[in-house]
């Protein structure tokens, strides 16, 4: 059985718990053993929870339990997640990721503190929600030059303006109802001034080409000036207005990296890319232009992502586990609680 | 140096090569050592190609030379294409592979076969060209149960619906001058009846829910009786008609799978998928709606599937050897060209 903790008992950290619960089969199937939630950490209590006597106050209780291999952050906002990430790495267990402030301002240095300590780091759902975007990026487009990546890659603002060119409102009146609905925070700012969408372009351009830029780098536009002029106006020439993320490299080898509304024709697929669906265009020199799309936010889209990674992870540590085993390194290291998880890999 | 054999120097092999040799620096900066073609096996001779000196006819060659660890299999046709997989798979040599026939007639055998004997058998080329769907299906959804999936599989027939639709030409014009194009066969029957999608509905069925179908168990129409009224009438609707397949599973758990010309509604992302491009829409249980896009064929879109699994099986091979010396397991094992292939590894 893989025992693992969620940090954060929130949107994303209660839907993956329920993703783990509706699909143990499938999932048991994949690995060969069931996955289990053993910890929730959040500093509520949730007495109606079936979950209410697995949560935790103290990161400590995780990381001084051996049983624990993979932990799920979904905590949101760079501290303390970044410190709990670092400290779960340090005690030798792996961590998974949605939270793209934490990836995108301490991702090279969690990765590197990972690799030390012989334990993985990812974060597929960091970007675009549950669209496999991460991986086939760093394992299917390895083949190619990466020429440039661009899309949508924030659902709120997509709805918003999906809203103001269906319905012709408002972005006051559709941002109200959103933050009503819970769809936008009370300060929507990270949301509609484009800050969450240059996170995850940086994230991405990071992976396409090896280097991590900062939000300073970031030409940010958000749509906080959009009106329902810009949007007719777009409708009079078959187009509609998006926020656009885009990175590429320059003729001197430079990152530019950008995010700003744009105008979109109807022959383009992000045309139709609506509500808060995402999708992400990669243009690479051999395979030519790629299209991902998918449910950019949400609890069980986002979880799927995480989840998928908690597999990944796991199922790596099995093989090495059955490796050990059949090079007979260690004779009777079948038990897997009894082996360091410092041994699960190490490239 | 990993050192590779295509076999079959065609327009996919050609294209492997050529994408080995247009991208080299990233994919030594991505595995730490370069990929050498040192074979290409086929009837023919290249007097004019830069790879003259290493085509061979005889398979030997290949099986033989204990350098070879990874074969890059791009024959087409069923046989010899699946026996020489698997003489390379029981010879220790990992097999990737752009042959949906050999994989939805074999794929099953040459899965246990690869098992067997520690080493991989993996085909993303083989449905969707250059788009990561098999990839995705195995590692990113294993965290869903999948309830869907269906798309535009086939480029040929794509760009034959394309044209009838957005020129108004007749389904027989577009085929003789696709077929002195080269994008259709002589004998087109594999493309316009629809057995090529069939082939590859059935292999995505099998990722997806563990069950290999045969040809037999696919209702299948092709586009053949299609004409320029039916093009019309969609049209009239705000529809065009694509082939579409289609997989799920019926409530008494048995896999339904249909390929057959299908009105699309310009509300679907499908509708805008034209040419010789492919979309495979999955829906899974966690995740909703995900489609993928990308070019369905063509010399170097494929390839550049080829070639990431080529990379894919040489990493998880640097991985283990790296592994081994870390372990102590047999010291002074540095030398990849003097580690068993058998060794490679084995789940």
């Amino acid at each position: 059985m893989i025992k693992i903790a969620i940090l954060g008992f929130g949107n994303i950290g209660g839907g993956i718990a329920d993703v783990i619960e509706m699909n143990k089969d499938t999932i048991a199937e994949e690995l060969g053993e069931e996955v289990y939630v053993k910890y929730l950490l959040d500093l509520r209590d949730f007495p109606d929870s079936p979950y209410a006597d697995r949560v935790v106050k103290n990161i400590d209780v995780i990381l001084n339990d051996p049983e624990i291999s993979v932990v799920a952050e979904t905590m949101g906002g760079v501290h303390p997640a970044a410190d709990f990430s670092e400290a779960c790495l340090r005690a030798g267990k792996s961590v998974v990721t949605s939270n793209k402030a934490v990836v995108a301002d301490c991702g090279d240095r969690l990765l590197k503190i990972a690799a030390e300590n012989c334990v993985k780091y990812i974060f597929e759902a960091s970007v675009g929600g549950g669209i496999p975007i991460i991986s086939p990026i760093i394992r299917d487009l390895t083949s190619n030059k990466i020429e440039s990546v661009r899309g949508i890659l924030n659902g709120t603002t997509n709805y918003i303006l999906t809203e103001m060119t269906s319905k012709g409102r408002s972005y006051a009146d559709v941002l109200a109802e959103a933050q009503a609905l819970g769809y936008a925070e009370k300060d929507p700012t990270a949301d509609v001034g484009g800050f969450d969408t240059a996170r995850k372009i940086i994230i991405l351009a990071a992976l396409a080409w090896g280097r991590l830029a900062t939000l300073d780098d970031v030409k940010i536009t958000g749509i906080t000036e959009i009106t329902e002029d810009d949007i007719k106006e777009a409708a009079g020439k078959n187009c509609k207005i998006k926020l656009i993320a885009e990175a590429s490299m320059s003729a001197d080898n430079k990152l530019v990296l950008s995010v700003a509304p744009r105008t979109v024709k109807s022959s383009s697929l992000l045309y139709s890319v609506d509500g808060v669906f995402n999708a992400v265009e990669i243009n690479g020199n051999a395979v030519g232009r790629l299209v991902f799309y998918g449910s950019g936010a949400g609890k069980l889209p986002t979880a799927s992502a995480v989840v998928a990674d908690i597999i990944e992870v796991s199922r790596r540590r099995s093989e090495v586990l059955s490796r050990l085993e059949w090079t007979k390194l260690e004779p009777g290291m079948s038990d897997i609680s009894s082996v360091p998880s410092v041994l699960s890999y190490c490239e």
